[in-house]
């Protein structure tokens, strides 16, 4: 890919219930959204079948945009087991469909995302869904979990270079 | 399915390092045992090749054997969250690679499929090795893991006529 070609990334916020994706364009400094959405998963149905569902979702999007790379939040979390075991599973998935589809898929940590796109590691939602406006005027969302996946490919977007070497290293190791 | 075509049933015990799988036919009251075996994933990789390397291995083995159901434990960790989300996300691949093959998966909690095995809800991993052995005493199992896959495909068969019908109503609202 010459220089003079955008990068597609895709940044992922999973959940069981509900899994954000944001599709931006980056090109040196300059950023671009692309699109965003929310993958939702029934919560009657069993757990193999909701987990299809974000699959499915996924594959399509991942299969309909075509990024070059994707990233996805490392979340920890310090609720009950149970809570994480399900965002694990959700997680699973998240990193599995752009994996499958030959992308390199980096992980970042919450306060990471954050402190690429309002500058500093805390912050709520509120400013960095502001934020992320901010870089892309014509960003549009329809949930949290949208805003957030859009947060997490800027955040991308400005460690890519790096981590992405590191990637390609690995696998090809 | 007339009555006298026996039932291929896939257990599958996941893990991040190790996911053991094991497959059983089970007509009436009669086990016999057909494979098992254990799925590696390579720790220098990044988690989503990982990830992928557990997909990829757990694909070929359903379209290999064609199982008809499949059985993964309900495992609850109470170590620390990371352990936790490890497992969960390799669960989630266990959970997701049946499920899109189009078999009804039902989830045992660890004593539930002791119960099946030994008769009670406690008792160690030698206890259930033992009585895998004396359920099907042509079993082979290469790990603990693919052992225990064995176990909780024992378990399904014991479990499956009341859980298949809930799952597949369940699947038809």
């Amino acid at each position: 890919m010459g220089q003079s070609e955008p990068t597609r990334i895709i940044g992922i916020d999973p959940g069981l219930r509900r899994t954000g994706w944001g599709l931006i364009e980056s090109l040196g400094n300059s950023l671009r959204f692309v699109a965003s959405g929310t993958i939702r998963s029934n919560a009657d149905l069993d757990l193999a079948s909701r987990l299809c569902q974000l699959h499915d979702g996924l594959h399509e999007i991942v299969h309909a945009h075509m990024p070059h790379e994707a990233a996805v939040e490392h979340t920890f979390v310090n609720k009950d087991a149970t809570a994480t075991l399900k965002l694990g599973q959700a997680r699973g998935i998240a990193l599995l469909v752009p994996a499958l589809a030959g992308l390199p898929v980096a992980e970042y940590a919450p306060n990471t995302v954050k402190k690429s796109v309002i500058g500093v590691g805390h912050g709520d939602k509120k400013q960095i869904h502001k934020m992320v406006r901010v870089l892309m005027p014509k960003a549009q969302f329809d949930t949290d979990d949208a805003a957030d996946a859009l947060a997490i490919a800027i955040c991308h977007a400005h460690h890519r270079q790096s981590i992405v070497g590191r990637l390609k290293l690995a696998a090809s190791l």
